[in-house]
C-alpha cells in the first residue's frame, strides 16, 4: 500500500493521473481550492461560517504552493493527479498540473474530504454502499442555503449513505468524533425535509440502492464549497478535479477530536 | 443584574464608560479587533493558526459594524465602554466611541475572552485569585512564538492563576470543555519552561500571591492577538481598551463544546 508521499511523487512525475479513491488508505485526503489574494478573506470567512461543509485543514501563505501542515514537502501545483481551472465560475479545462496557471498572489485552501469519514465508517464495520459497488458517492443539492460571506454563497450539498437505523446510530457516534471532517450527519430519513425529491437521481455521482429496512443518511458534502466558487463567478480559481484529491501525510485518525 | 443588551445600550448612551469586569454575569464577553480590509485575511488566518490564543467568535462583513452572531442589534462603534486607536502599531489614543474613526472597508473580529473561562472556574467552585483580590489577572509574555500569518506574528502571552494540584486537575477538566475560549491550560508548574523568570512581575496586570501548596497554572491569553497587532505595525487598527470588552447576548454556557 502506497503512502501519501508516494502518491504525490507519482502525480508529480506524471505516473499517476487517476482517481484517488481508496489509494494510500489511512492517509487523509483533501479537497483543493485556490483563489487569488483578493478573494482569500471572503473564502476563508465562508469556510468559517460553514465549517461542517468546508472544514479547512490548511491555508497556504500568499504565493506559497506548499501545504506546510499536511505535507511539508508538497508542491500543490503538481502533486494532485488532475485539476480544473475555473474562469468566471465555469469549469473550463482539466489539467494534469497547474504550474503555468498558478498566480503569484494565489492562496490555496485544503479542505477535509469525506474519505476520512468513510475510513472511520469502514473501520467501525459500517456499510458504505457506493464503495461496495465501486460507484461515486451520490450527492444532492438541497434547498438549504449556506451562510454567505462576501462573494461566496450557495446551497448546501449533501452526500447520502443508506443504513439501517441501528447502523445510523453507530455512524452518528463514529462521525461525531470528526467535527473537522463534516462530523455527524445533517439529516436522516425523509429527503423532502432537505428539498430532495428523488433519491434515485443524484445531482452528482451515482445513484445507490436503498435496501428494505434502510434509511438514507445525509452528510454535509465538501462539494458545497465548489458550488459556492462556481456561483461566485470570480475570474479565476483552481480546484482538484472531482475524485482526484490531494493525498496528505496526515493519518485519518489524527483528524479525530482530542 | 444587567443583561448584555442593557450594558451595550448604556455604553451607547454614554452612561457606562467603566470596566466590564463582572458586569452582566453569565453573558459572554468578547475582545474587539478592527482592521482594514487589506489586512483582514492575514488576521483571520493568524487567528486560525493560533486558535487557542485567538478564538474567533464572530467576524463582520466588510463595512458592517454589527456582530450578527453575538448581538444582532449591536453597533460595534458605540457599544463598548472604551476603545483604543492603534496607528502603526502604537496605542495612541483612547476613545469612548469610534463612530468617526471607523473605516468604510473595516472588518471587525470578536475574540473569546477569558471571562468565560473564569465563569466556568467559579461555577466549579475553583479559586480565581485575582478576582478574590479585585486585581487584574497577571499576564506574562513567554518565549514561545505564535504561528505567523502574513504581517502578524509575536510571542504567546499567558495569564496565570494559582491553584493546588487537585484544583488544577479539576480546572483542566472544566476548561477543556471550552476549546473556543482558550480551553485547557498550556502549562502548569515551573514557569521557566515558558521563559518566565519572575512570577511576581507580570508584564501586564497585577501580581497575585501563590500560596503554600499551590502551583501556577497558565492559560493562553487573548492579549496575544493585541501583541501581534502591535508588532505588525499596520497603519490603522481599533481594539477595545484593556478590561473594557464587548458584552454579548450569548451565554457563557453556550460556548461549551457540544
Amino acid at each position: 500500500m502506497a503512502t501519501g508521499e508516494e502518491i504525490r511523487s507519482w502525480c508529480r512525475s506524471g505516473k499517476w493521473t487517476g482517481s484517488t479513491s481508496r489509494v494510500a488508505e489511512g492517509f487523509a485526503q483533501a479537497n483543493l481550492v485556490v483563489v487569488s489574494a483578493e478573494h482569500a478573506f471572503d473564502f476563508l470567512l465562508y469556510c468559517r461560517r460553514n465549517v461542517r461543509e468546508c472544514p479547512v485543514l490548511d491555508v497556504t501563505d500568499r504565493g506559497s504552493f506548499c501545504s506546510q501542515d499536511l505535507a511539508p514537502d508538497s508542491d500543490l501545483r503538481t502533486d494532485l493527479p488532475r485539476y480544473q481551472l475555473l474562469v468566471k465560475g465555469r469549469e473550463i479545462e482539466e489539467h494534469l498540473d497547474v504550474v503555468d496557471l498558478w498566480k503569484e498572489d494565489a492562496v490555496a485552501f485544503l479542505l477535509g474530504s469525506s474519505s476520512t469519514l468513510e475510513a472511520a465508517l469502514l473501520e467501525a464495520e459500517l456499510p458504505v454502499r457506493h464503495l461496495e459497488q465501486s460507484l461515486e458517492v451520490p450527492v444532492f443539492r438541497t434547498q438549504r442555503s449556506t451562510r454567505e460571506a462576501g462573494v461566496f454563497s450557495g446551497p448546501l450539498l449533501v452526500s447520502m449513505r443508506p443504513m439501517t437505523p441501528s447502523q445510523a446510530i453507530r455512524a452518528i457516534e463514529v462521525t461525531s468524533r470528526y467535527p473537522e471532517m463534516h462530523g455527524a450527519p445533517v439529516h436522516m430519513g425523509d429527503p423532502s425535509i432537505l428539498g430532495i425529491t428523488d433519491l434515485s437521481a443524484p445531482d452528482l455521482g451515482d445513484p445507490v440502492p436503498i435496501e428494505e429496512g434502510e434509511i438514507p443518511v445525509f452528510w454535509s458534502c465538501g462539494l458545497t464549497s465548489q458550488e459556492a466558487l462556481i456561483q461566485s463567478g470570480i475570474d479565476w480559481a483552481i480546484t482538484h478535479a472531482p475524485g482526484h484529491l490531494f493525498v496528505t501525510d496526515r493519518r485519518d485518525r489524527d483528524l479525530e477530536r482530542d
